[in-house]
């Protein structure tokens, strides 16, 4: 269970004759969330239908007769990264339980930090579960559950599961979200044309479908969408607000807004941040591409140097299976990434990324730059040193990968064989995204880069606190 | 014949333990010229061994079993975009020709504007075609040949085919390239460390397998690699450089050299300019993905505006089947590109394009940004108005289908719904391109904006007088 | 879950370095028992890995590497027959559930009668059901049994169940195998050279993996088999033989043995019996393939009739997606059975199948051999009339589709177009299979043919009488 | 091209509205001729299209779009029988040929001796090979021949090619069937209800699609079929009647007739004929499956002993890729054939076989029925033994691979570890076929069992010659 520590992409419409059409097309706009797995269910006048299988979403919805399966006027979608391995298409999403009282969806974005010790209890009062997922432990637990309607044995079961988790829930009736007391995922609110409701991880997948967006769900509410309409109620009132700010960072795509504020816009603003913090003296400005594009052209603008494509990502290099040797590579075959000769020849560069997790990213594209002429590179890294694991859904699970959490500034700059390094301040990326919340607290879960866990990690703190020795 | 109008990419290697895996990894930084069809043929100590396939060439070659066959020291492959339909595996390249005194493979980039005439005096002949390709009227030409040497019957066929062609030819002792007298298509020459010769459409390839740029292959010239090394010929001496304009502004990868010109800088250059002849008052500049984003980003530099992410591109769109219906596209649905409303709404904005065609795209973008708020478009086009079919490899066919051969530009800039249009003027190109060319001549292929053809037309040269009077 | 109703085939070892790959192979002898999906659950030293999928063995298992992954000394696996449509992957077997306290593995053959009323009485306890399959029941109950150790908890579980079922269970230490107290479904015990032990649905399996056939698994039996050895216990003394007798007449493989009885041989007395009980006048015997051409080997040496190749089935049928469509099969088109013109031409021909469900097929085939000149056709059948449903196992689900429960012997003499048409007697059935068994009881289940069930139907009774009012 | 040397299936129809689903149906029953490839041309009012591929026809032909593709009112087809390798589908038939005066279809059964010096001659004069098949020959022969009509064409051409071959050619106009001058391949004409003229390799074929048998083509034939009617022409006069008879013996379908002879009675009256040479004191007569069963009861029958079921074949070994290891097989894992242990135990069992070539299979069933309990084996083969190869199409190549052209009788027996071996004798199987013609001459090639070919053996007499001198 602990190896499970995913990102993950939800979508969800309640009210529109093609409801999984609509979310086939949410989905794919929330493709990078996640892509080894994807899967919708659809409500049919009270019938619940399911299909899901392992891959992007384009393998496994092929054609327009898997989704005319999923008639109805509802639906709920999921698309979900996970390390390889895991158990197949058992683990993928959203899952389909049927019960002689009626069947249910259920898609989970996130990682529940007591899941384990919750599946223990479970089983040892008679509970099988069907994946190694974290997600399952809610179904157990409403099902369980001694309250007598089932909005309240929702609630119920809400408040017992830990961590962050965005929740999309669909019965014959109604659909249901529900997002974790720090808000750690985001989670948004649209409406169509027609008035139909959408919920989705991201606003770019209600772009994507032509709704308005209405709002963000909010730490400990949880929303009820029927044919009545919409309300929204709250299952605890013990929140505080701590978005991820790797969303902001590398994570979602620019188009979403987050909290109100556009995501390439804030990465602009963390560009010019750290050009504002360390001013280099260079030719040009490169970007990894895609993601660092926007914080390179703040970094560019901020600083007065040309902004160049130095670095030219393949765009085919999807689902290639055949990859180069060591061997080849040491010739100097690659695929993936290309310096642009003709650009950085003979220039000081400056080398704009979102962050450094091992180090072994950089270190070759610093190589490659200077293979191909540059006569500097100065890395400048949009957000601050990664030095603590993510425990609430992103995948970076021990302190022992992270080289910033094991190596000084200097150590890493040789490691990577940059001329100069520089990270984003912290104080520099909470200003950068600019939430307007309550001091003293930001409204952003830094903790990957303080330690500053917003919860108390229940299952994980034994490993963790070791891992604070060890490293 | 006349329907099939394409281009492609070429890539061989001469002298490489691993020289089908080294091909395959050219021909994957190739993929962007053709995405129809993929094949390498290899020659290991004489024997030629095939494989081919439609589809990317991550779908022809699936796993490392399909390159392993491939074994030798030589090998050429080929990277295929055609029109639909055509017939199927039997046109994609290269095609490897079984003779009793020794096979021979054979991969084509360009188009030939007498292959229908010739092929019909060769059945005559008694010939029979494999395929519905031009390009195996060369081996025929070859093959019916009375000259002694096989160089010889290669320098004679060559003469006696039109148009645009740069070829590789694969036999049991030697790679020959060879190149049409006008040079439309490019070809580029260069060494691995271990001192194999590598030819490739576009420079990139040879970044792509650690290989050294030696230099272009010039117009009517044929060049000859075995084992003793490398030597250059010509089978013409009336030339006269034509590169063909469009691979500087849309159809080459950013990161290649062509006639020694970086196709990124040549483009940023084409921004900077349409920015002198057409500065407009706006907020920022936006660039449509991803083959605007260099012009667009000369363009921001020029004029001082902010250079935005206002336009995203799925990544995911690839091999993804499941379309939105009209009704759904008219709610709003959308899967390719997405407007980034959190940048665009409220501001005035330049849409950099590099190029119209139908203008149905201009007119979709146009309407896209609208819709996420911008009060204003204005559309900047880096290249002049297309308004001439292409007969030397673009899939460019008829007059119909090209809007400025049609429409004045006051009618273009209302169809598409722009506050503004504006194209680079063809001088303007001439000089953003910057190939040091002996006047008048530009060393460029300008057909498809003046009409100016460097050649006769041949087979083409009747529906192309009907056409002018039609259209 | 009342609809569904399969035969289904069981096959595991313990105690072989390639159990996986044993597996395999016993199962491939039993693709007869279930065509729909297959899996295999393989236990490595403790530790259960799974793979299944839809489809033939050998589309599950598409290479030597998926059964590589199954590594480890003892393993169960099972092929599924199931109608169309049902929930995909998630009902193929066997089932691997995973626990706290350790993993296991399950497969059933079988029906069993009361497992919608346990599901809902499990589900009001909380329980949450993976599958729409009936088998997963068991499970559910060992789980919540108060019962101390595993072995009285699946006893007891298994006295809470109805119906027929062959159940094999494999956790971290044991395999155990289990039959209902009226054994309907065969269950073969077998020992391999290395002295691992082997369950199988029929004694084919064995014979294809070379073990040797030790005895039955009895009705209510339980064999546990560890790194100990094997020992059989029971679980309930309240037993009664009552085997399939389908599985004598078409079901099982003719080289298999139930209950030490050679199916073929049972087959070939059913035909001589037929043709004692019913000498007709004719000029050749012809049997419909493939499971009818031992009875009519039998009819044929019994009457002194020359026993001829009268109709051929085509081999390549399996996977052929494409059929004729009506218009064409009026025009004479047709893929699976051919009737032999150069044989039954003229002749008077006794036609022997093995039995009547709907009574198409038989109209079909009688068509078939008049119009390739047939001057008689005498159908013969080696069991008496379907009458009833099964509820232990086999698809015969509603009196509805049984033409002998709907008309009588004239009726459908004339509704398939025969000359005369005959069935075996059931106390012919009884003699031709010869099982010793003490009487009143033949030790056979001839429900089908007479209605008379050894077992209460339990959450079928209703349906049932309901049925024998209105058919 | 000596190398290929292969047995197929052909089928043609003219003038139905479904031509392709017609030969769809038709080729399906002429599966068992060739399991590696297949294809299909279609003529819609005089375009020609094609669909090919390698595989089982349900592989290349997958729905019914790919049917609906093929529109028109004729269609030729073809399955292929190859040696492994190859080059892929290049060599899969019908070959479509795209000339400027309009596209041809060719489908061939057999093998041409001369193929290789005819290729040379046809390559030095220009002509550029497609595949290497030798079926090709012919159609560059075609468009070099300086005859004036396109039937004199054809006509010049066959009398220049040798060897066995059945073709079938489709042009824009008509469809024409030809016969080499021995008939070597059986290639038979029928009627559609319609009037639709079809063309079949066996008789199965016609029944198949519900058409008439009219009467099979004869050696030196060519039948020409328009929209006029049919008519029959002759290109040589200089015909000998020599029907392979090995398509009696084991190839061709027990329901098809050749030359008026049904292929299963012929069968049996081998195995009568082999019971009356050689009777032997047993107990039961056990058929090897599927090809020997109409022979194994012929034997039965005139030896008065029982006809038992005593090998099973699995019915789903096809497209079964895992096989068991050597050091599995060792332990007796098994998949394709199973002796019947309830059957043979204690037996003396005649096992009746089609023929012997490497001896291999036939060791391997003798083992198997002894490893059951089989008390004495006695092998009876319905069949000369097998002395020479084949060059006219059956892929039997090297006198290397065939036991009996290197050991006797007594060393047969001993390897294969029988009791007794018999062989039918030859003048055994003239009688038993049965075929009327003019003696001296049999009507059929008997050259597999006495050297004497028919035919020169152009390309492929030096070869044999030498193997005469070292076998």
């Amino acid at each position: 269970m602990k190896s499970l520590n995913e990102e993950c992409g939800l979508f969800g419409v309640w009210g529109h004759p093609e409801a999984s059409r609509i979310t086939y097309f949410g989905l794919h706009s929330l493709q990078h969330r996640g892509q080894e797995g994807a899967g919708i269910v659809a409500n049919d006048a009270g019938a619940l239908h399911s299909h899901r299988g392992l891959g992007l979403l384009s393998t496994v919805f092929q054609d327009d007769q898997s989704l005319a399966q999923l008639s109805g006027q509802a639906a709920v979608g999921h698309v979900r990264y996970a390390t390889a391995g895991g158990d197949g298409v058992n683990n993928v999403q959203p899952f389909l339980f049927r019960f002689y009282d009626g069947n249910l969806g259920m898609a989970h974005n996130g990682n529940l930090t007591n899941a384990c010790s919750m599946r223990r209890k479970l089983e040892e009062a008679g509970a099988i579960f069907q994946s190694n997922s974290d997600t399952e432990v809610l179904m157990h637990l409403i099902r369980h559950s001694k309250q007598t309607t089932f909005l309240e044995k929702v609630k119920k079961s809400l408040q017992q599961i830990k961590g962050g988790f965005a929740y999309l829930l669909l019965n014959k009736t109604e659909m249901i979200a529900a997002l974790d007391p720090n808000g750690f995922r985001p989670l948004a609110m649209g409406k169509m044309q027609n008035g139909a409701y959408v919920f989705a991880s991201e606003t770019c997948a209600l772009d994507a479908v032509g709704a308005q967006f209405v709002r963000d769900v909010n730490p400990g509410e949880i929303v009820i969408v029927n044919d009545e309409g919409m309300r929204i109620e709250t299952y605890t009132k013990q929140t505080q607000l701590a978005i991820c700010s790797m969303e902001y960072i590398y994570f979602a795509r620019p188009d979403s807004n987050i909290a109100g504020i556009n995501v390439h816009t804030a990465r602009k603003r963390m560009g010019r941040k750290l050009a504002k913090e360390y001013p280099i003296e260079a030719d040009i400005v490169v970007g990894v591409p895609n993601s660092s594009l926007s914080a390179a052209s703040g970094y560019a603008e901020e600083s007065g140097l040309p902004y160049e494509l130095g670095l030219v990502k393949n765009q085919y290099i999807q689902r290639t299976f055949i990859q180069p040797t060591q061997h080849l590579r040491e010739q100097g075959v690659r695929m993936k990434l290309s310096a642009v000769r003709g650009v950085v020849k003979g220039r000081r560069v400056v080398m704009v990324d979102d962050s450094i997790v091992r180090g072994t990213t950089s270190r070759r594209i610093v190589k490659l730059l200077k293979a191909a002429g540059a006569s500097e590179v100065h890395v400048a890294i949009s957000s601050p040193p990664l030095k603590y694991p993510c425990f609430y859904g992103i995948d970076i699970q021990t302190r022992k990968e992270l080289i910033a959490a094991n190596h000084s500034l200097a150590e890493i700059r040789q490691i990577i064989g940059a001329d100069s390094l520089h990270f984003l301040s912290e104080q520099g990326l909470i200003e950068a995204i600019g939430l307007q919340n309550n001091a003293p607290y930001s409204g952003l879960c830094l903790a990957y880069f303080n330690g500053d866990y917003p919860t108390p990690l229940y299952d994980y703190e034994k490993d963790y606190q070791k891992s604070l020795r060890t490293c």
